[in-house]
């Protein structure tokens, strides 16, 4: 079975009407959103048939990372814009459970603490059967002070419920206020602050079966073992290859060259499979012909079969299992 | 030879000293900084010893970047210290004008204009000989609102200056005032803005011989191709390998991996040798049993004879060939 564990929601066009309704009026009057079944057939439909085209049978879809607004106000904004994404979400896995599982957004907001996301995180798992969620080390985008890095007391509430409720988050930030740096780019600094925060922490210690995923290979630290190595060395205590085993990450980076670093750096156990396909590598690579993130090709040349099943089924069967559990979609029947 | 081109200063005691008093009066009164010549001479053949032991034999000396300051008020503090640094680089190198070089600081201080920084610059290459500069693309230090990228108008009077004089500037950051974001993750954050935003600009038209070093590997970008292909194709116009290929990078990480991937992505034409020692590699590195930034054998082993002079002599002398005319050490003569 070939699991893409990290995808995002394709919206129907009266998602958008919404979102820029919700903008606008800055949720006073707040409206409400009318999603008629055949737009999210149709925009479910559309998804599948870019699985098909690349050989995936299953993907976790989570809302649109850059569209999570969660450094517009007022929070009810972003309250709103995250109910409405995780039940479009619901609907279109309820339509095709066999082929689609959901991955709860997190109404995240500026500085204010995580523990504004918990009652929305449990009623996506608890209530509508959602297997992980999504977590942006930077709620601000860009806009003032960040928040504490994921390695502070400040995160405590939400690592709390995940261990409660044993539900792995996907470290991804949202959009980016500042003009020098694109929110695609974000998402790979992001990713390397959060690294080194936790990796810097006891949150592992605290919360031993918390269960954390860096997608795009790990934003820069793969590539900069030397630095970090060279600092846990000069800091004794856990080397910093050990340390990064703490963590999972996804191949959702658009290189041959970099996932073999990354499996170099990481081992396969690590890693799980993700395309987050219709996306940022969706373009025709010139080399090959096919779109950048068609990946299914080149972890079968990277990759041993043992190790091609970990990355495109069993890593993250292991890691999802509790929410998992019951489900047999018709590929595993 | 064998030229180290990214390297800092070693301060004497009677830096630290005036760098306190800087900082706690905020230069009101600013006092003096008196260097004894027995002292610079001490912290300089420190270095010699430390440049003998890993084969180097030249070395381009900047201020060590955390320690620059541009963000700390008033600006009076940055413009006094970075004259006492380049002052002090300027006596080691008139002390051992065969083994090392000077690279100016710039008292660039938070978003004021770059304008602030041409007569040091001016007086540094013209009075003082030095070879570059470094260039901070965050001098905020992250407090607040940054400038604007490097791919923005706001800092061509700088650029203007600099192709006049034929000088190169080493992208790296200062320190940052973020705690979840180390000064040495910033840097390597700071390249990837730096190289999204110059590559996404037109500054190479406007300024077609501007001469720009991306340090440390380049940030997470040549791990990250993937996604800025992607992105080049989808905007059209020159494809990403080429626009990458406007830059130079040095060989300031201190993986093998990584430096593998690094000339695998640019090519050792575009690559400098650099280590940064003493500095954030120098700890022993328990596979080897030497300094991870000892770079030299590893250079060894990833090149050719031909790719090796390239990188540790010729790539360094043309790129800074005016700067270096006349310039004989005695390893060349």
């Amino acid at each position: 079975m070939i699991i893409d564990s990290h995808a995002h929601v394709v919206l129907p066009p009266e998602s958008y009407r919404y979102m820029a309704e919700l903008v606008s009026s800055r949720t006073n009057p707040s409206g409400a959103a009318t999603l008629p079944e055949a737009s999210v057939r149709a925009a479910a439909e559309g998804l599948l048939k870019v699985m098909d085209s690349v050989g995936t049978d299953v993907q976790f879809l989570s809302p649109r990372p850059y569209m999570q607004m969660h450094g517009l106000k007022p929070a009810r904004l972003t309250q709103l814009w995250t109910r409405h994404c995780n039940d479009l979400i619901h609907r279109q896995v309820q339509m095709f459970p066999d082929r689609l599982r959901g991955v709860a957004g997190l109404p995240q907001h500026g500085r204010t603490s995580p523990e504004n996301t918990l009652a929305e995180l449990e009623r996506c798992v608890k209530e509508l059967g959602f297997i992980g969620c999504l977590l942006n080390p930077d709620p601000t985008e860009g806009d003032g002070e960040p928040p504490p890095g994921l390695g502070d007391r400040f995160w405590d509430p939400l690592y709390a419920k995940m261990v409660e409720l044993d539900t792995p988050a996907l470290i991804h930030s949202a959009s980016s206020c500042q003009p020098r740096e694109s929110y695609t780019l974000k998402f790979i600094n992001e990713e390397s602050i959060a690294i080194i925060s936790l990796l810097d922490s006891d949150v592992f210690e605290r919360f031993p079966s918390l269960k954390l995923i860096v997608p795009h290979g790990g934003g820069a630290i793969p590539y900069h073992m030397g630095r970090f190595r060279a600092w846990t060395v000069r800091k004794g205590g856990m080397y910093f290859d050990d340390k990064l085993k703490q963590l999972h990450f996804d191949t959702c980076t658009y290189d041959k060259d970099a996932l073999e670093l990354l499996f170099k750096v990481v081992g396969p156990e690590r890693v799980l499979f993700a395309t987050e396909k219709p996306g940022t590598g969706s373009a025709k690579d010139p080399a090959t012909g096919r779109d950048f993130d068609d990946l299914k090709p080149v972890l079968e040349e990277l990759l041993s079969p043992k190790d091609q099943k970990a990355v495109f089924e069993d890593n993250i069967v292991a890691l999802y299992k509790t929410r998992l559990a019951g489900w047999k979609p018709a590929k595993a029947r």
